[in-house]
């Protein structure tokens, strides 16, 4: 730190990522939810395009891109922004929806970045701790007085609310602004997109990291209404107006053009997490019931970072949680059926199993 | 406006971008200074070839590209961070080492992101105004108590300050930091990076949107020392770490991979510019005498609003401010020896010069 860092940062504890390693041969990577799975063709093939072409500065409306969304969720391209990587539109939402009188609040256990918000933006914040079985209990945020922010399914737990509890939460916070951040929803649950046209509270927020396999590209988005997406932008336009860069945008259109690749992949994702489900149940784990591309799971011999350290030094990377209600467990990100097989192998190794 | 926006936004006015019109084999556009050349080869080259491989996140660190920008200006990795663009490092350092007791300082006329910036993080900010003839009198600047951006070439007038000029900026402030925007120094001036080794207090933002030709691609950079570099992180971090994407940091690698391509197509334009400079002066304009990749122009018949929208009605785009001080110039960005024997033609049918 130098002496120059503004006093209101000088016990800011930024978000710390997975880890990347240096991938070969063997590495097997579990721990940060990217797809196993190459983005589409088209996405590809269309980002190659745009690399030839990046003299001129890039759309800062995102014209095609927003178009082809609009389309394929049924709302107007009003009705969308992108942003670079769904974090950006996440800090959009504190900025423009939080401040001292109107703070945060969020499940004690959800994803992390949230925290890191209201401390960057010196916003205290209010969190809920999940119920004993790691849920959200949507009641708990009802008349809140406060800008929620829910990951839908919720992070590293997996665990999903239904759109009526949703919807729930929504209508019991008439004066507040609710943002589902639904970056792991294409992989078990319906998208609470459409209510953007029932209620003025509602933001939604998605991610081409996941599901869409483009973690590299960074793409992130956002629905609500007009008014909403006019806020987010004034904000935006106040600090990066060219947020999103032409490659980008391109491989995102190539991915919307062929959505059906993107469900097929989700698909064979569900079974995957259905697969290795099974297996860590039959080896004696407890496994949350995820629908996301992730399982949570603990053992009630095998400490969480134990399993941690034994499967990294055997080349295969999970995520692992110090957090005290969270330590027994590990994140394993859906890999294809393969690595899982491989990982269930090593962990049937594991030498106090 | 939603119902919803923070009171502290609703009179935010964000960034005005230059217009971005849709370009046709007719259209020649210099009002948004980015660079007649496409990319290097090898920037093109090295994108393409990322855009296969985006299902993994990108490299929150910036390895190869901090390496390789290291070697080439003759500092640490760890004395360089790079960003989404220029705005962004200009953004963390607003947020890291600006506050309600250090309050920013800049020109009045200059980059007009300085002031939203200011606006955006709530800051009073002060603007000194340059002399009769737009330069900046450095020494404004002495004992500032605050902290103070400067564009090196300014900007819209193209006119800098020297490298000892600026060194009295930094050793007059020694409790405060200096920000030295560098977007357009490559194309006249010596850049004060070498003075971060003498400096702790100075930190030297740039982009490769105008002589590395990559708008589009959307990298800016900043150095400083390490102490001053690990702020910025934290606050990056506590934001968006992944906030350069594979491509663009692929992109930025192959530029640096082909400096000589890059300082050639620099001479070109500084030809272009003494060219242009000549040209409008015969025809009567009085032009500033720029270190950058435009001129900022003005004729004692023409009205500055008349000329552009002139030269736009026949597919030429210019840059047009509004501002009282600014409204008789226009900013015309230095392109191709074509491009500029096209608008001086075209200046010559205006109506009334």
């Amino acid at each position: 730190m130098s002496r120059y860092l503004s006093a209101r940062y000088q016990s800011l504890v930024p978000y710390v990522p997975g880890e990347q390693p240096k991938l070969t041969g063997e590495t097997i990577k579990l721990n940060t939810n990217e797809s196993p799975f190459p983005p589409s063709e088209k996405a590809k093939a269309y980002a190659a395009e745009a690399s030839k072409k990046l003299e001129r500065y890039c759309d800062t409306q995102c014209n095609a891109l927003r178009e082809k969304m609009a389309e394929l969720y049924g709302v107007d391209k009003d009705e969308v922004i992108f942003t670079n990587g769904s974090d950006e539109v996440l800090s959009l939402c504190f900025m423009a929806f939080c401040d001292s009188d109107k703070t945060p609040v969020f499940p004690d256990i959800t994803y992390g970045f949230y925290k890191v918000f209201a401390d960057v933006y010196c916003l205290p914040y209010t969190e809920i701790p999940l119920t004993d079985d790691f849920r959200v209990d949507h009641k708990e945020y009802y008349h809140s007085g406060k800008t929620i922010f829910i990951a839908n399914p919720n992070a590293p737990t997996g665990i999903s609310l239904s759109k009526e509890e949703i919807r729930g939460i929504i209508e019991n916070n008439p004066d507040d602004i609710v943002v589902i951040d639904e970056a792991y929803v294409d992989f078990g649950r319906q998208s609470v997109v459409p209510l953007i046209h029932e209620y003025d509270n509602l933001i939604v927020t998605g991610t081409f990291s996941k599901s869409r396999s483009m973690a590299g590209a960074r793409l992130g988005f956002g629905f609500a209404s007009k008014a909403l997406i006019t806020d987010l932008n004034t904000v935006r336009n106040s600090l990066n107006p060219y947020n999103v860069n032409t490659m980008t945008q391109a491989a995102g259109l190539g991915a919307l053009c062929d959505e059906e690749y993107t469900r097929r992949n989700c698909e064979i994702i569900k079974e995957n997490r259905a697969y290795l489900t099974d297996e860590l149940r039959k080896l004696g784990f407890t496994v949350l019931p995820s629908d996301a591309n992730f399982v949570f799971a603990s053992h009630p011999n095998i400490g969480g970072k134990a399993l941690y350290e034994y499967l990294k030094s055997r080349q295969i990377f999970i995520r692992h949680f110090e957090t005290a209600r969270l330590k027994d467990y590990n994140r394993i990100t859906i890999g294809t059926r393969e690595q899982l097989d491989k990982l269930i192998e090593t962990i049937k190794e594991f030498p106090e199993a």
